[in-house]
């Protein structure tokens, strides 16, 4: 029943080559002469030579006088010599040209006045050409300055300015029009302050494919939008290839829908080289030529766009400026989680990354192809090859980063429970040590001990009770991390309650109402401690969950309840006060419960936790946590004894 | 005798303290509104939260159809279901709202359209919330979704555009006032394809310093020059600290001259907080504050001037973006040679890097702080701490690097006899793979083949003439490598001769002429084999070195020594027909001899080596190689057998 609508999918690597291979992409950029005064980032055309020698004479290199060196021999502390003012020896600043029979130079300290003022007195011989810089010494008029494709740096600028070379031919900065297409797009400005009705998209791609392309080097101007029609999109396209552009990219419309027609307007206009790829982001790219043109259809979901450009964009801008496409720094990390992958396509899994102890864990973001913030987030890509169906939990494998290694080694890896003020003490900790990053990832409290205990996280926020005592995590830490001693410092108090809509119309007030009929609730994941509140209080109440519409729709997040709700998908969800306040939702509080943060004995020293601590202990951060109401901030930073353990 | 003009000279690292300690950078800078759109490397000024959520509807992730997953249940191969259309089956593209009542959507590819009409056919049940993006599954309204102080890349921009954030606080650019100063400076514009006089230097720092600061972030403004007046800096400086700029920068008379105002003028307008540092180049440095702004007197040599940007200037910049100054990247490397340092002040020596074998090797730089070639052409930065007097051969010491590592890995490291062919060789070499750099080190012919030897380059160029045999190269390799496996590569035969002023005026003919009366030489550094050459023709010819004048006066390239007879240091030079050539001097051929490259047997199947090879095979290169007169390059690539060695 399954059918492909794309005629011939090629792997990434294939369709790269077949791209890359299609073009002289020097030849395509072409040559033009700047003043070299404004050639900073530019690339040489060819080599470079100096047109005059630096310095351009025999130049003193110290503030001093100009003597002949043979006028100077003998001198001595025991014989000091007096040399004639004006005539033997002559003042010269840094940089004067020195004076006709002059060949050294004697620095203005190691020289005495006597008071007659006639004459110098010197101590000391100077030896043929002592502080001077000689003609050509640091050019020489002819020599090759800089190869060819080199990129102009200040120092480059100065150098050939000096040697002479005022104007300078270099390759030409790659031109890319980019046409968004799209009837459902509307533009920004237009969408300023009004939430997007729906059914309307706010037309946000043309400034990442710009962004992208300009931090490659290129020029990118955007068209008008245009909207899903043939013609319309047709038009656009030859204008843009007869335009001085260098490159064409399509956003959106390069898909097999009824109303893709990137693929037909190349194929009527040039030639289509490749349609579609074996990538997941990123399948419906097409590759084509107009007229000797690069023109392309990128993908309409942001993270498949970003495949498009990676692999195909972006190393055509560089062989355009003469540099080789760059590869990216990789690293050797170990996944957290199973990272399952289709066969049959290149999977790109946006991962955190961050050292723990011997590893660099990555643990893996939002896979979906929409889900811009798993860029946003992410410090690295891992690649799995088309030919595999994943790479297992635990297993190193190769990550390419998109941050720089050392950030990597910084970064503060926190995986458990959700908490909204994990974010303010994320921005805070940054506040403190700018150079520590936090990554953090939310898989609930269960899930967060378990980490720890495999060493998969620095640490992790905890809030489950403990149904026998009724304190919170110090009964899960025994029976899930005996082995490993660990810390748990309290980071608030907070008001767990049922989120519900603005005015509550449903006039829900505790867990016995969201089995009523017509009460349809929003649920959390498994393992995490507020589905273990709530299954605990259902328990006791004896409430079946069967009978709770919605019990199996979970979220991952207290936001995400709340939206879940703020959206009519569900009438109540069990969650934080802030939660409900941030989207203005109503609240009815249920109790207090103790959110915790369990650290690893082993980390207490760790720079970073000791930031983190530190934090925890600022007005600041207590107050922007107190802001957010819902939490009481009294006993933060407080650490509670554990029991012994082995 | 000696006397310290600055008052209270500082070690850089304390320097740096004092500087980076005396303002609060960001709070300097101050914040600005902008549009998110053009937001793209700016750093924001707080955190950032989400205005909508995103998606802000639940919407379809494919093209398809939009049916409630309970409507599908039991369908399968044998029990196809149709469901009706526009009822129960609604047709949505990807990015559509779901209708009402709808929470599944069926791909399109795996729908079947009974020709009715009426229908669609599916043979599979959806499961709820199949191909959905559901309300915030990307971005919830209210969370937070950047740090303060973080960079924007352009997913950034997208996101923050999604989560209807479209005006954004950001640090402002810190804007950087440069002032260049100094009578003795002739505008570029007005140097232009004129070789400036002897007393007029052209004015090319500003060009660096705001190439520099912008490579920094910063916008970079420069004023008109100001020349050595008190009053007139005076009021160059107020009039800076009085406009918006955050931090001025005075371009030369930092130093101790009778002309050098800079530091008269800030201790009058404000406070001086450092007077000269311990820093070789770099020592005068002055750091300042007027009216609460950074105002710095920056050295006049481009050397000097880069330490003072790179240690204090840049590192403040960063503060003022709100990021911790960036460590440079750091490498072991060997010196080739032993780095003498002055005690009491660090050192920043220029070095060539390339790996070769085991080590990455650091060939020093011209020292001079007026040698800007020493910044272009350098790889990295060896700093000898001020308490030490150097750093021995051979002993590895840290150099911080100014490229890539991966790119001192593909250096091709020779070392070894000069000529102008090389330069064209390295600029082939790079567009044969433009990811191998070429170092290249000057030393003459026998000191490359000791580096041979201790494995301090890849090869060497070499013309040692064999006394004995009339042959090159191999006697000395026989003598000076018996234990290095070699292979003897022909780069030209070239020809040797006089380098004489035009129309040769003391009508030089042969070495005999060298020892006339009146006739002034240039003369090669020994252990290069053109001074070789010279010295067995004055053995041959029975002529006293000592009867001869200027033959102490040694330059290391042939161009070294066309300069000098060209600006009349001398009449005659020994040196190769294309030096004389370039500068249009006049040229005595006596005898061509053999240019060879010595390469260790090794390295032959290295892959630098093998693309030097294909480039000496291509005709491109030789007829460059021509076009340089003066050579024949019909052996060119021929290997030369030599003899048994062990």
């Amino acid at each position: 029943m399954k059918r492909n609508v794309y005629l011939n999918m090629k792997p990434v690597a294939q369709a790269r080559e077949i791209f890359l291979q299609a073009f002289d992409w020097v030849a395509l950029a072409g040559t033009e002469q700047v003043p070299t005064a404004d050639s900073l980032g530019r690339f040489t055309a060819g080599p470079v030579f100096a047109d005059f020698s630096s310095p351009a004479y025999h130049c003193a290199a110290m503030d001093g006088y100009a003597v002949k060196a043979s006028d100077t021999y003998g001198a001595s502390d025991e014989r000091p010599r007096l040399l004639g003012l004006g005539d033997q020896a002559r003042p010269v600043n840094t940089g004067n040209p020195l004076p006709p029979g002059a060949d050294a130079v004697i620095m203005v300290e190691q020289v005495h006045l006597p008071p007659e003022g006639q004459a110098i007195e010197i101590r000391q011989a100077a030896f043929p050409w002592q502080h001077v810089r000689k003609v050509g010494e640091d050019i020489v008029s002819q020599e090759m300055l800089l190869p060819h494709h080199h990129v102009m740096r200040p120092a480059d600028v100065a150098a050939l300015m000096q040697a002479g070379v005022f104007r300078l031919e270099v390759l030409q900065r790659p031109r890319v029009t980019v046409i968004p297409t799209g009837s459902e797009l509307i533009d920004w400005r237009d969408a300023e302050n009004t939430q997007p009705r729906p059914g309307s998209i706010i037309e946000t791609n043309s400034l990442f494919i710009s962004g992208m392309v300009s931090q490659a080097g290129a020029q990118a101007s955007v068209t008008e939008r245009r909207p899903d029609e043939y013609e319309l999109i047709k038009d656009a396209v030859t204008q843009a290839v007869e335009s001085d552009a260098h490159m064409v990219i399509l956003n959106a419309g390069a898909s097999a829908g009824t109303k893709d027609y990137t693929v037909h307007v190349i194929k009527k206009l040039g030639e289509v080289l490749v349609h579609g790829i074996q990538a997941m982001p990123g399948k419906p790219t097409i590759l084509g030529r107009v007229r000797g043109k690069p023109v392309i259809g990128s993908p309409g979901y942001p993270v498949s766009a970003w495949v498009c450009l990676e692999q195909f964009v972006i190393p055509a801008l560089s062989l355009m400026q003469g540099q080789a496409p760059s590869e990216p720094e990789t690293v050797q990390a170990v996944p957290a989680r199973p990272l399952a992958s289709r066969l049959g396509q290149e999977e790109f899994i946006r991962v955190h990354l961050g050292r723990v102890g011997p590893n660099i864990v990555a643990t893996p973001l939002k896979r979906g192809a929409g889900a811009i913030t798993s860029l946003t987030r992410a410090d690295g890509v891992i690649r799995i090859p088309a030919n595999s169906d994943g790479a297992p939990q635990g297993e190193p494998v190769i990550a390419e980063l998109l941050k720089p290694a050392e950030a990597v080694e910084r970064t503060l890896v926190i995986v458990g429970s959700h908490d909204v003020t994990l974010d303010i003490l994320a921005d805070h900790i940054k506040a403190m040590d700018s150079r520590i990053g936090v990554s953090s990832s939310h898989v609930g409290s269960l899930a967060g001990l378990m980490a720890i205990r495999e060493g998969r996280c620095h640490l992790g926020g905890t809030h489950l009770l403990d149904e026998d005592t009724g304190d919170y995590n110090i009964g899960y830490i025994k029976k899930y991390l005996p082995g490993t001693p660990v810390r748990l410092v309290t980071l608030a108090l907070r008001s767990q309650g049922l989120i519900v809509k603005p005015g509550n119309p449903k006039g829900i007030r505790d867990f016995g109402d969201l089995a009523r009929d017509g009460v349809v609730m929003v649920n959390r994941q498994g393992g995490s401690g507020t589905r273990v509140l709530l299954d605990y209080h259902l328990r006791r109440l004896g409430i079946d969950p069967a009978g709770i519409a919605g019990y199996d729709n979970e979220e991952y997040t207290h936001m995400g309840v709340a939206v879940h709700v703020l959206s009519g998908g569900a009438d109540v969800g069990l969650g934080v006060m802030s939660a409900a306040r941030a989207l203005n939702l109503d609240f009815v509080p249920l109790m207090e419960e103790r959110y915790d943060l369990c650290i690893p004995e082993a980390l207490m020293d760790d720079h970073r936790i000791r930031v983190l601590l530190a934090v925890l202990a600022t007005d600041r951060f207590k107050q922007a946590v107190e802001a957010l109401g819902g939490y009481d901030v009294a006993p933060m930073g407080r650490i509670h004894a554990l029991p012994e353990m082995d």
